[in-house]
Order: structure tokens, then C-alpha cells, then sequence
């Protein structure tokens, strides 16, 4: 891992809607960019993913429960309403923030769901289903349209315990390790690592955030010259329970 | 922040220790990449940094206290010791599992305190006493060398709750940002932004970790074509207590 890095974003990729073809815009987009190579990986945006997927639902028509009145304060209880059914647990509240675990298993502000970018006022945008599913199609699309085999991570913005900010994660990894592990790899001196573990995918989604910002609209970019083929997942990134102390 | 990104590393710098002067040292290994130029960030591995400011102690001499070795299980009490000296406070524990709270406010493994890398196998580097000093030293050292004005990263590796694996986080910050503020900016249709800030620092030295390895010891590397000059500290990352949900 000691070669130069580029990351280059991929503007121009208009505003997506359900049953778009994410694939074939990101070859396109990718093309004007100078062209997609092997052992590239490419992000993209979670919220890209939710909208070609569909997973955008209209405020009207949510009804939201005493539960979500009661979290929602001032905001609007039937965004709360969604988060609530999105989030198989409640990790902390203050309200109006929650902070939930989704049905995947990542632990985020409002289980994902966001109304910003949404593409109207009153829509929501809900994480991917399956996001190492949704990785595994790009991958397999941009293979079959272009021949090349890239490794693919759906990134979202988390926020961190104890830090300020967000940083991007990868929430769906196809095509690359996940997390590299270096146990029984010894320093340079020779000496056993002790820790053991690097988050790359977290760490490729969070350089890649760098390059597509969060105002101007560039949802997705690509990361060279890393050489981390593998099969990892984005559920290789979730603490299982027994180990987190801090659940 | 939609040009493309350059990650280069640095490698050949030697094993350093204290008094060593890592800004020449750097200013020489990034002339071997092609030398720095304005608004290049330098990352810098903590332990770098503190190996060069004598921040190494060795074991020998260290008296366990009562509460280390309960601590210690199996391992070396001498080093959970260290933890508990270097900690303004334990946030969790699971021997010999340390989470603690430095003195600078980061809550992390370990407090800091690391035998990987350390030079020899009965040393523990400890983290700098002031990382935002540090970077600041650093950034001014390389301006009087070559006049040229670069950010500064000092990077460590840290735990996440609720994620495996570490990403690499800045601890140290000068010349530029440290969390991009989006507060009251609207999104490309016209929507406010909640989710507000970004930790750049940290997604910067999370994309300089994917060069410089964990085992290769390369020390440093340069993040070209960020455009993010400003006044950020390392301790703008530090998430105050009144809005930690997670303290």
C-alpha cells in the first residue's frame, strides 16, 4: 500500500430517479473523467444508490405514532415516524436527534434517513435495502459494460462518538477488502501488531468525500492506485455485539 | 472541493528519535516525491512526532499501581499503568481493553499509548503533549526550509464504536481546517443542510493511512489539491462534553 493515490471525482451525473440506470451514468460520467481501469475503486454516493433503488418516500401520508410526536419536538413527527420504522433500535435520544440502529446494523443519526438532497421538501430518502447487494450490481454492471472489474463501496456521511463531524463510511463494498487485518504482521522493527484491524473501506469512502463535497452535487469518485481486491463487505465494518463496548 | 486528489507517500525516512529534525527530514523525503508546494497537506504519524519529542518511556521502572494489575489480566501492568497516567479519565474497560480519555480530550485506546513501532520492545511511546503544537512547529519548520505553506496532519489510528477496525483521525492540525462548517449552506436543490459539519482533518488522515501502510514504516504523506487553508486545531474534532451523547 505505498503507491501514489489518486482520487478523482465524477461530476455531471444528473439528478437521479427511481429505475435510473446508476450503472451505465457512472461509466458515462467515469469516461469523461479519462475512463475507468481495473482495480479501481469506485464510490458512490448512498443517496445516489436510495434513489435509482427507490427507496424515496413522500412526508404525506406517513402518520406518525405518540412515540414520534414525543421524539419529534418542534421538527416534523413524521420524519421521526420513519426513522422509527427504519431503526430495529433506539441507541440514544435527544430530541430531536436519534441515534438508531438500522436494520443492517450500522449505528447512525436518524437510521439513515435524510431529507436533505432528497430531491423535494418533502421527501425522505432511506438507506439502500441490501447496500453490498446494490455494490455487488454496480460492479457487475460496470464489468459488463466496460469489461473492467472494479471494486465498488456505497459511502454515507456517520457521525462519530466523542468527535465532531461526519466522515464517510462505507455502508456496501463489493469487489475489495473491507477491513484489512494484520494480525501476527509484525512492525518494522519486528515487533507483533497489537492492533490489528484497518477500517480501508471506511477510510477509501472518507477520501472520496473529500472529492465530492456535500453541496455540489458529485455523487461518486474514484479512488486508484490502492490494490486491495478482495470480497469484502460492508457488513464486515459493523462490531458484532459481543465485541462493542459500547452498546 | 471537486479537483482531483494526490496521496503520496514519503518513504526512506529513517527510524527517528528524540531530537531528531523530522521537519528536514520530511522536507528532504518529499524532494525524493517531487518537493512540497502551497497547500500541500503533510500527514504525519503521531509517533513520528513523538518519538522526536522524546515522547518514548521505557518499561523498566514503571511501578504497577494496584488498580493497573487488576487491569493487566495476563499482559504487562507496567503498560496499563502508563494507560492509567496518560488517561484523565477510563471510559471502558474490558482487560485488558483500556478506553480512556486523554488529557487532550481524545477518547481512544489505550490512551495513546503504544508498543507497536516503538523502537524496542520494552518502550511505550506516549502521544505528544500538545499535537496542535506539534503540527504548528511542523507547518513553521517547512516554511523556513523551503517557504513553502502547507498544512499539517499529526495522524493516529483509532477505534470507533460500533465499527471495527481503525481509521486514521488528526490529532494535531495547523494551516488548515479541521471541520468544514456546511451550517445555512443549501444543497444543489436549494435545501438547507442539518447534517452540518464534515471532519476533513480526519477523512484526510484516514486517506493518508491507505499509503502509508501500518507495517511498512512509511511516516508521512502528502494530500495535494484539498484547497482547505485555514486556522483549524486538532481539538475542533474534540466532540465538547455538552454535546456528547455518548459520555
Amino acid at each position: 500500500m505505498s503507491r501514489e493515490l489518486r482520487v478523482i471525482p465524477l461530476p455531471g451525473i444528473p439528478e437521479l430517479v427511481d429505475g435510473d440506470d446508476l450503472g451505465a451514468l457512472l461509466v458515462e460520467a467515469a469516461a469523461r473523467a479519462g475512463g475507468l481501469e481495473d482495480e479501481d475503486v469506485l464510490v458512490v454516493a448512498q443517496k445516489a444508490v436510495s434513489k435509482v433503488e427507490g427507496r424515496v418516500v413522500p412526508l404525506d401520508g406517513i402518520e406518525p405514532s405518540e412515540r414520534a410526536r414525543e421524539l419529534a419536538g418542534a421538527t416534523d413527527p413524521r420524519r421521526i415516524e420513519m426513522i422509527l420504522r427504519e431503526a430495529r433500535e433506539i441507541v440514544r435520544t435527544r430530541p430531536p436527534l436519534v441515534i438508531a440502529e438500522t436494520r443492517h446494523g450500522f449505528v447512525c443519526a436518524s437510521a439513515g434517513v435524510d431529507s436533505s438532497n432528497a430531491g423535494g421538501p418533502d421527501l425522505l430518502v432511506l438507506l439502500p435495502v441490501d447496500p453490498d447487494a446494490s455494490a455487488r450490481r454496480l460492479r457487475a454492471a460496470i464489468r459488463e459494460l466496460v469489461g473492467v472489474d472494479v471494486g465498488v463501496v456505497v459511502s454515507d456521511s456517520f457521525g462519530r462518538a466523542w468527535r465532531r463531524g461526519t466522515t464517510d463510511v462505507a455502508l456496501g463494498v463489493a469487489g475489495i477488502v473491507a477491513v484489512v487485518d494484520l494480525a501476527g504482521s509484525r512492525d518494522s522493527a519486528g515487533y507483533e501488531l497489537h492492533a490489528t484491524e484497518i477500517a480501508v473501506a471506511d477510510e477509501i469512502a472518507g477520501a472520496a468525500q473529500l472529492v465530492m463535497g456535500k453541496t455540489d452535487g458529485i455523487p461518486a469518485a474514484v479512488v486508484r492506485g490502492l490494490g486491495v481486491d478482495g470480497d469484502g463487505r460492508g457488513s464486515d465494518l459493523v462490531m458484532p455485539r459481543e465485541r462493542d463496548l459500547f452498546r
